[in-house]
């Protein structure tokens, strides 16, 4: 073990009696994170659309960069002279890079796998790049996020069993690497777990990543295209795996549904950009369901978006407005869509995490709508 | 003189010794304005990117709609069932709405003018409209803005004197049929001089919109492509045949000089799309000069974008960050650039409001940059 390496950064706060589920607390350089979490995504140093106060209003306590699209533009080095990305963004609280394998693997045709790394081309110019194990190490230790992320190859789906196996183990020699590599450790950095839908090759997974001894223990390569039940099995089957003292966390998952079902399940971790992504698409979240803003029958809906939510957008507008202000193509659509559905959420983990705590999570789990409503009042909301 | 018309809307408060620039207040349902006033325009009932929130922090004290847009999408009848445009947008100062004449006339071949008014297609749908005096009133009564503006026809650049002399004569006839057939009284009513470059035409729109009698003068027709000479000695030569008593607004002008020039011209109202969409173009006003944030020799430049603004922009964000966000084309660049633009232009006008009550604003009328600066404390900032 290593010197300053800081090995009791989780602590679990409360256990579910009846589910797996668990909250807890994650200590980082930038403040202290209650589990489970929302991760808002902000790929290029921004969640898009919103401001670090707005966020931190929202009670955001956690966004993600993207080591592979910050490497790209503005790239890593004015990150690092800049002072990090907390400073370059103005966001003070903590931040978790992923590694940017993800995206090199989405290049297809575009990148070249080797042991070493991956070759690829940028969309942005064509120019040349290896992001390697000990390279995207570089990049995420330059960037400085509190939490960063080995480099892995996530396998799309459907995977044949020989690829999934060559790659889950490419991803554990890379993972090995990349803790290797790793020598600023103030950031914690987790490992991943891979092997696409087939059991014993995420079992295999979880046990060299548990060995190698990470600070946490993401699961990938899920939410990729497979039957959510079987994404639920994935995970169902990971979880009893990993270090019960050590944070879980689902890449890039998913519903208000797939959350409460993978906290039930004992994840502590989650990002999309499905709050995000929906709101520019005028897709938003409600206690009462899906609303598509650019439906006709909102065009003289003088009500709130919705009625039990108490963001800003909410508060302040009604549907009609909010869809003239998305047919007109109005950047205020795109904005106050945002916060509502980041606000819907963060309060869903608000409730989640309430609901852990005062043992009533079993018996809302099915409940979205109570556990948001449960979870409204605890943000730090702005008063307007 | 009808009964429920306040006449005594306009208050002079102080006048420049040196120009003739004075400083006022303009009462209206929505609260008081002080005078000179820059308006930030919000075409289809929005300040492109701004929430009223942020608006009302930056100190803006008025804001522009247009009948012609907000006639389009998302209707007139819409917003007068949301209970006017201040309830449908949230916001609740006063607002001024242009007639859409200017908007009306800038479709060139869509259109066809007579005595009744303008028949047009739209460019969302193709259907066929009419535009005349009487209609753009009805709308502006249904939008419910506290200043409303005459139906006129505004000239383009060059204009030859017979079209000119019709045009503003046609302008003049319609500006009394929307006296006329405006009833609602708690909303004032403006005029607008026309007559293009013609002095001896801009005269006689003036005292015929005089003796017609109307709450506020506008200057319309300025702006439009003559040299700024040209537009200084027209504004120069109008403003001395308006009655001292009512407010005098410059239509769609302009740049700061251009602003200060016709403040000592004895301008008070101002509107122009300048701040905002140079700000989405990446064009920023600062104390020492234009910044093109785009430029590359910001790509490491960790100062702020004016080190002497005290804008939310330019206190949490570095030039290297502003010009990474617009490279990559993320709303956040718009936002940020809009908050510190508009900042800019209104802490002018408080800056130039001050100057004037001080007896300091022809010595001070050739440094826009001491004019700011004097205005930047006088805002209802946010602290943050």
């Amino acid at each position: 073990m290593r010197e300053g390496r800081n090995r009791n950064a989780f602590q679990i706060v409360k256990e579910d009696s009846q589910t797996k589920a668990r909250a807890g607390i994650l200590r980082t350089p930038h403040g202290a994170i209650h589990t489970p979490v929302f991760m808002p995504v902000g790929t290029y140093a921004t969640v898009k659309t919103c401001t670090p106060y707005e966020l931190e209003a929202l009670g955001s306590q956690i966004i993600l960069g993207n080591a592979y699209h910050l490497y790209l533009r503005p790239g890593h080095n004015i990150i690092k002279k800049a002072g990090g990305l907390h400073r370059f963004m103005s966001w003070e609280k903590p931040i978790l890079t992923d590694s940017g394998g993800f995206q090199v693997f989405s290049l297809g045709e575009n990148r070249q796998l080797s042991e070493e790394g991956a070759t690829f081309r940028s969309v942005i110019d064509g120019s040349k790049h290896l992001f390697s194990p000990e390279r995207s190490i570089e990049i995420q230790n330059a960037i400085g996020a509190d939490i960063i992320m080995a480099f892995d190859e996530c396998t799309s789906y459907p995977c044949d069993y020989e690829y999934a196996r060559e790659s889950m183990e490419l991803t554990t020699r890379w993972a090995r690497r990349c803790k290797a590599a790793h020598n600023k450790h103030e950031q914690l950095l987790f490992g991943i777990v891979q092997g696409s839908v087939y059991l014993d090759l995420r079992r295999k997974s979880a046990e060299d990543l548990v060995e190698t001894d990470f600070d946490g223990y993401a699961i990938g390569g899920l939410s990729v295209g497979e039957e959510t039940e079987i994404m639920y099995n994935v995970i169902g089957h990971i979880t009893p795996m990993l270090p019960r003292d050590k944070p879980r966390y689902l890449m890039g998952v998913g519903t208000p549904e797939n959350i409460i079902e993978a906290v039930s399940l004992g994840v502590d971790m989650f990002d999309c950009v499905l709050p995000t992504r929906n709101a520019r698409n005028g897709s938003l979240f409600t206690s009462e369901g899906k609303v598509k803003i650019k439906n006709a029958r909102y065009k003289r809906d003088f009500t709130p978006l919705d009625p039990n939510c108490q963001c800003y957008t909410c508060k302040n507008f009604t549907r009609a407005y909010l869809r003239h202000l998305y047919m007109v193509n109005e950047i205020l659509a795109h904005r106050l869509h945002t916060l509502h559905n980041l606000h819907f959420y963060l309060s869903l983990m608000r409730g989640i995490r309430r609901a852990i705590d005062d043992n009533t999570f079993s018996k809302l789990k099915d409940d979205i709508a109570a556990l948001v409503s449960s979870g409204q009042e605890c943000g730090v909301e702005r008063k307007e």
